[in-house]
């Protein structure tokens, strides 16, 4: 089967958080892969990875790391997909020191950062770049969205 | 002539960084429109704006905007295209006030955000998206990394 | 009966903050209203949930959100009402982003912003403004005054 | 004549900022006093200062500072009329110094804080609080949105 | 009998952080008095604290308070022996408020500024000033320092 | 002739700074000495330095450096003088790097730590901790502040 | 036997972090050394320490400490070793007082600086120095390089 | 002829601050080169470089790089000498972005880091690899830092 969005992370103890993007896909029922790279213990799997990934299809990239939080940065560097990173909450600077690491990348070479451990944003994200050119992805967004307003008026009832 | 790219600011004093986006988008001959709206001055316009702006053929909007830069924020709660926001330094902060306010979205609503007054990778990111499903694109991507290669090695000739 | 205070807030994990705001009007006997309206999830409702505040007699405008939060700058910008924001501490920021986001308005839109999760302090805000022409809330403050200089003396007397 | 807000500031070079609140009130014909009082050098003006205000009709103190910014702070714990801080960049700090101590005020007394060095906003938060309970001003205010909205259409269509 | 040092702090939830500062006066036999008052809830205490306290023969003034931590800079406004304040954490920005609002006075009203919650600094910081003028004093802190060299270096033996 | 104050900068460079506190302290008349003084560049220099101010009579230490300013704490580790830190804005982190690398001392080694850039201060902070004991000085510091009080008051006449 | 590496901490309580440097250069069957050496308490001991770890062979040093963290600058300005600087989270400042402290020395007096308690990097930067000249070393750094590769890919495998 | 360190940078503006490391390097008459790798624009070059200096003999790197300062940490990845890391302040960001980005690596592949700017310090810190096992070197960094402990002794003679 082919796959629309490949999803990477510096490490394994970063699931807790990167699953969250894994859940929003499957429930858009959108065939993603997840995968453990470092951009430090192991850059010499990037490149394979990201041909491995465009060949099975992928169409965007989401890329999870702490700390230095390079993953991101340079994944866009040796792919022209969209590159969405998650910067992680992972060290005492309380994940400042990986939206820094992240978002901040010289021009020429993108990363659309989201919020620090916004995973959820992330998927959500990539699913908006597939709606672009796929309206059936675009139906569950609208419904996705309608069902968000419809949670959050209710939150509004119960209050008290 | 169709649009691409939606480009909106909210001051048109900020489209001294702002134009970057623009000139990138033009040498890529992507067509793009820009405007000033403001999140706060004219809320009332976000939502013809978007409208218009899809009915253009938009694909992706870019939103700079700087201080407590809610503009693609806004923007991206009304629209489900792709929102890029380019938070600018504009206030004694230094733009962490505009970085933070664009990136740290809440679940549900993501802003794909790039770094500080980088409006140039905020237009090249919207490249990428577009690239995703049009082949021709893509060529001028790969043409840009190119020479982008070249450059940086013939500086290193240069250094000295 | 009619309300002079209407309290909102981005999300019904925030009550757990903003009901402070409630406990203080409800001490002074000031008649408000409480509602979940999100700027990112809901912001159609914005607009509505003015008027419904405005026409029930709202004379102030409470507004608590975390991480980029837009929900005070966006309500004031749709009403003339003062408008006090409450950033919230919901992210590993530590409330930097919610201040940032709730503060630094540009010119035009003023925000009342109060410190992080400090809802008490933006009832109290929301009492000084209606006791600029009402002698009877003036009252009451004062005796709030007093009995707060009371506590702290009897706190000196008790330590050690 | 009656005044309706009183403006303060620590020290006469604070003027170069804090003009623009007077400015704007006196464009919305608002009776207005200027004042130098430091919290610090002249601590025993400031009870002096508002029992004056306060005889010469003022509902609300508007006061800026830089630094370890007490002004604000100070008078809100001298008056119950709502007090609106004003935080300077007047050091290395870029202003977080004054942000800081002006809006972090502890449960009891409130300090409505504005942006960094927007003397204008503290104006407009004033009159909003005077409008309130003034149909005049409230008109004014609308007036004032209307060009706002006015001038930001304007620079749209002019932007190219 | 004559006291050396009054320790003010802004609330009774500070006692936590500022005994260690009483028990280090205490340790050198320095006599001491410590007091609760705000500089926010109970201003007008604050003269005539430092009045009874001068005349009970206190030469230098130690004050912890957090937040928008005024109480230092207040108490060093109204009277000329030396304060030391200390910033103490007791909000979500990690005492960075406090420390800035401590420490960043206007020239003309110095805060002798310690680390944050760290009172027992801002104790022998009042009594390097004391053995200034009395030898007694500094014998002790000759003692002091010794024990603490002789600490130290067991601390170095005992490591594995 | 004795000297009261040692006044130690890190860099000669430092001296545009630092002045501030040596025309205060003459302006009080209190004699004192300027030294560059390393602690990084002649760390065997520190001892010496404070032996041969200390046999000149000197009571009080004051030290300013930027960067990694470790000049102050390590004064204060050779010295019993209370020792009084100027961090100094001398990087691009505006002081933030100077003023935590004084101000944040482990337990058993204070420093008096005033404001960024603050020699004035120093000066003033000297001169409180010398007038505990010497009431000369002490008149002086109150003619000080009487015409401080003066002057912010007449600042506040010629406003407008 | 002759010693590598010498590692000093500022207080025992460091241990806790610092032991990892040890646990990795016992790995690599490096000799090293572990010392309690504060540049505050006991300013006296760095210079012998530094003599004695020389004369044992030390050919590195490793300094962990925090708050205003000295000692790694200290050390750098009596040895003209390669001094590797571990900044440590001890305070309520996240590490960025440390961090600061470390990083940013003088020209003249270089610290190696790693990450907030990355002692482990710590170790493994002290290997790299020695194994400039030393091909057993480097042959183990191989391994160890392999090893991190083969576990990050294990990680990948499992993940889910 | 052999080299002993090689010199990279992200863009040749960088060559600005960089040059201060070559020209420390000449003045110890140590062989050096300098070129321009991007660790973004040009990453398929750092493995090539890599191999280059170390045949050519480089025992150690220098890398400068701002924003996302991913240069050091991508080096340190691919080599196993050791990589100082200079981080560069190129961004409203005052060079905490580049700080966090080079100095937060990972356990495992360490950077070592020194301050902002500081290309002098990676000079003298590459210098005190060398002289670990080269006497001849070491001989030159003491006559270094004798000249330095000269002029600073100088500075302090010529202050006033």
């Amino acid at each position: 089967m082919q796959i629309k969005v490949a999803i990477v992370m510096g490490s394994d103890s970063d699931w807790r958080v990167m699953k969250k993007a894994k859940e929003i896909l499957d429930s858009f029922e959108i065939p993603s892969v997840c995968k453990v790279v470092s951009a430090h213990r192991t850059p010499e799997d990037i490149s394979p990875f990201l041909s491995e990934s465009e060949k099975a299809g992928a169409k965007v990239v989401i890329a999870g790391a702490g700390a230095a939080a390079h993953l991101a940065g340079v994944l866009a560097s040796y792919t022209l997909l969209p590159v969405i990173g998650v910067p992680l909450n992972s060290t005492p600077m309380n994940g400042m020191d990986s939206l820094l690491a992240t978002v901040q990348m010289p021009e020429g070479i993108p990363v659309a950062t989201v919020g620090i451990d916004n995973a959820g944003n992330a998927a959500l994200l990539a699913i908006r770049m597939l709606a672009m050119t796929d309206p059936a992805i675009l139906n569950r967004l609208n419904a996705y969205k309608a069902e968000m307003v419809a949670k959050t008026r209710k939150k509004s009832e119960n209050l008290k």
